[in-house]
């Protein structure tokens, strides 16, 4: 099976870690293919960010559909144009905020989501309480990284994710990280050895789900909210993504 | 104090009617304006052309702060990319779905929201829930009306509609309709003839909402969720929209 | 069109002050007359002075009847008598405590409220819980402060409030400050200056929410739990009540 | 252990039905005593009703306090003036549709609750909510029958009441009926042996209710929110209610 | 009447204590007879230790039945096969968690939860959530004291509780102690004397609810989710608990 | 990896049946064994089958903690013993029932899940509730049927379980439905002709779900509620249970 991981920000250097890391769980007969749409911001951090990323990610599940994919993974912790991407992709398109959240609660009495930037608070609580994880969430724990500190070699990244994860467990009786940014997914052996709990990264979670859905041979409902798109005109610069 | 009201679509005929209802219940002071982007979907029917609307949404408003707006209304049910534009306006905005649902709670015991297609019906639960008025809001009654059936003179819409308000108040229990498309804002006064109970339209309640925050002099918080975008890069068809 | 603003308290300094910060927002055309009723409490601090003091809520929307208003603020952070007072009034019955939760929610991504003394904290909280706003609120702050220390010149009134909207920032995650008494209603200003977030009044949140509904032309459904009382007989003391 | 039982209406031959109620279950060496206040409304149906009627409530409970009852409870579905009941009286105070509601929580799946005027649904589902039972309430079912119907010979009350039992066994899915009005409680046998399922009746429960609470030897907390009422001044007619 | 108070442990120390408390609160005419299961583990602490000791608890209420019993309380904290038990006893079935959660409800604002091991806490958590009282319920605190460190005379396991309940007031702005283990129900007087707030004991509690449903004459409805067993085959050594 | 299958029920027809199914979307290199334990009930149909059941359950997981393997599903919509099971196993533990419903959350809008007697209903809500997908599970649909009709050669279970399926589509406005009974496991492909929605069985989606989790290399956190078992004594029938 074929799987497109779409990283929404523009930044290739997360998109490849994006898709080490995917790669790294994929399983035997899984082909993984990570790209960064060609438009759009080069991090996301935001609910504006958000709105025009949702714009690559459609342009990305168009293009994989003709690239004959048989599901996508939305790796960007906001869950950019989910519900848009399932409307036109034939197969079965996760988020990984849905993805690592629903994963954790297999496994955990109560986590905690660690994040990048406090303005992404509400956005991670509001899709915590969407997805009924709100229950198991007992935190959202943001910082003052912002996404593409990540990305740069020698910051105080780790540190201060490492600090929030060891509050995490001190402090809101959680027993599980769930990592609240697509850039984080090269830590998860790092922090589970710092905290000894586990430590879920949603795009290698997904890529289990997008793999188990697939196997199971099902995919988006077509019958109600998730139908495909009705035909209409659509006009000036967006003409292009006139639904067929 | 000067409104802008956006219809998310490009049918300018909606247009036309929401801005005659907007300019309807505006105080003496207000000036409305009522728009229609340069791109987008020439109705609103899912997921998919919300997330494309609200591409629309932004270029208006980004526009609406050069000339001098000290408010914005987006006018379709589905509320598209109102997070997005509460980071890029110095004024409040308010979209008709939230303004509609929290109006009707100060004048109910409990409503039922009557929308037009049945796919939109997870999507308008999805707020309701969101807004906190799952409780207060008995049912989403859909119907097999297109958003633009709504423009044809002659057509079945109306008949539809009233069925549907008149099940809401015998079946649902429920003592108030809320007008689930931003093409029915010319309906208000029928359907309530009809059924006897308030009627509340979205574009109507969203320009008093409106009125009200402007004239408290508050607006959106800068401090959290809402922030400003932050200043970045914005690469392809999409760079036109980086934040400043 | 004319606002009757109900202080439920019968302290008239601060009927006064509420009729000042009521007035300061009314639009042209609005006039405010801000009264205490004639029985009651001097303050509301629990759930017995305002059991109470819903009578005297009652008392002046009954001679409200009388005098010609087309609505009604209910000027006490507990919303004393608001769904009885919707019953008997033509026009809308509005709490300021549901005016200032709603009308934050527009502009927040999650608000604290900060009253007075102790006892009223399960008081609002329930209050957040019925309006659907617990998601929104994420705290009740309550002080050592009486209700009528706010009416004292020189006490520390001021300097407590501020320190707990200080808190709300710090250790809340609010980005927006809900004033939880209507004897607070004068301080919205210094409030901002402090803590730099929107700091939201229910006094003048209700005003401009009453002129929104007034200007719609709506009022409280008669259809189901808020139909007109039924005519009955009364006896004693409260014969006097006795519905129309 | 002496339990006043305070029917909050002032229908005296529904009291003496309540007072029979409540004597029928009392255990040895409960003293049972059946009243209706001095002042208020004949029957309570609505917000209005409910409002006026706590005043009664609270007469009594203070009256109670000097004739050395140990406990109250409150014989209207509406639970009115409770709250405030609690500040006033050393002992316990129970409502009739929360003992009714917790009690059958312990022999039921779901239940549904059968109450009279359909205008009393909002209220009786926001206590629902409020005790947390709205997962346990699986319908309030509310028909055309004033509550003073109930003290009607010969008329339909019972047929129709009988018939919203077999529907809520038939229709609801649940397997309990909560009686929703002090008026039904003679009822309790027929209903059981019409629908075969267990009937809780509010007064009857709540006799039980207070007597577990007296023989543990707790009472209402006095450390928050329902701490006695403050000395303060109260003025005109509420004078004479004014906290000592 | 005749109640069984089941300690699903098989510590007999325990169980005395257990029987002493229930016996201390008992009515006159209340038989209580406590018992320790033939089987099972000496503490349950866990998930693993309480779906073993829920054989044990049907293996008493199977024995209870033969003896005449007219009802079963569960003493043990998570409420250990409560459901299982309702099904085969033809008398109500109470859990201490139930009935301490449903009896704080009646006299409190908010409580707090003391328990024993951290591990309990996400069953007490969502005990408090299946019954509908997480808003009731601030906080469940866990300790690090084994359940059997509260039989070891001279232990820290009193201060180390009171130490909790003080924070409970301090911290989480409850009102009302619930203990969150039968192994406590000697701490009644103690703690209430130590932090001044009514203190809930399930045991007690639940001999109350009991005698409560009992004189009301109703029992576990045998409708829906609680009727008896099917009659079917069961084998190995679990044959013996085939329902007849 | 190996993963056994346990069907908490001894009726070795459903075994064989669920094997099957599991097999059949098993990813090359996963080895599943599925298997009935060695005591227990024929089948699982309410809350007292389903505590004993759970000992099955855990003598299993004790058997497969020695055989190897590397996580487990527990094949019965009650997902009886689950937590339990997390608590001993080294790897992951999942239920059908959770993994049914999560799985159908990344294709659905709002889903049914249909079941076999109703005596189950009550079960099934509390698990939809308890994993958060209350909001997601539009209805429980029960039936007459008894588990082992589904083993019943020409039975009329099919058609009344299609029957169920179709009324789902047309009065639920679900979008998918979720088989409430291992037993369902052969109709999938049967159902998602008939209705031509998305059908999920649990066992085939449980099997993934634990793909994923032994692929992702995470298991059950040992840090909180499911931590091993304490080192205690177990007396009885239950010694042989007592944790290393």
């Amino acid at each position: 099976m074929k799987i497109k991981v779409i990283n929404p920000n523009t930044t290739l250097s997360m998109t490849a870690k994006i898709g080490e890391a995917a790669a790294s769980v994929a399983a035997p007969g899984t082909e993984v293919v990570a790209v960064s749409p060609r438009m759009g911001p080069v991090s996301i951090e935001g609910h504006y960010d958000e709105a025009i990323s949702a714009i690559g990610v459609i342009d990305e599940v168009r293009r994989g559909e003709e690239e004959g994919f048989d599901g996508y993974l939305i790796a960007c912790f906001d869950d950019p144009g989910l519900a848009a991407a399932r409307e036109i992709a034939k197969g079965p398109v996760v988020g990984i905020a849905e993805a690592a959240m629903h994963t954790a609660s297999y496994i955990s009495g109560g986590f905690t989501v660690v994040a990048t930037l406090h303005r992404s608070r509400i956005i991670l609580e509001h899709l915590a309480r969407a997805y009924g994880m709100d229950h198991k969430c007992r935190k959202v724990r943001t910082t003052s990284l912002a996404v593409l500190d990540l990305e740069v070699e020698g910051s105080d990244a780790q540190s201060v994710i490492f600090e929030e994860c060891r509050r995490a467990i001190a402090e809101d009786g959680s027993d599980c990280i769930v990592l609240g940014c697509a850039g984080m997914a090269d830590l998860v052996a790092a922090i589970h050895k710092e905290v000894g709990v586990p430590v879920i990264d949603g795009v290698t979670a997904g890529v289990k789900v997008l793999e188990g859905l697939i196997g199971l041979g099902v995919t988006t409902s077509r019958l109600g909210g998730y139908a495909h798109p009705l035909k209409k005109t659509y006009i000036g610069s967006m003409a292009q993504y006139q639904p067929d």
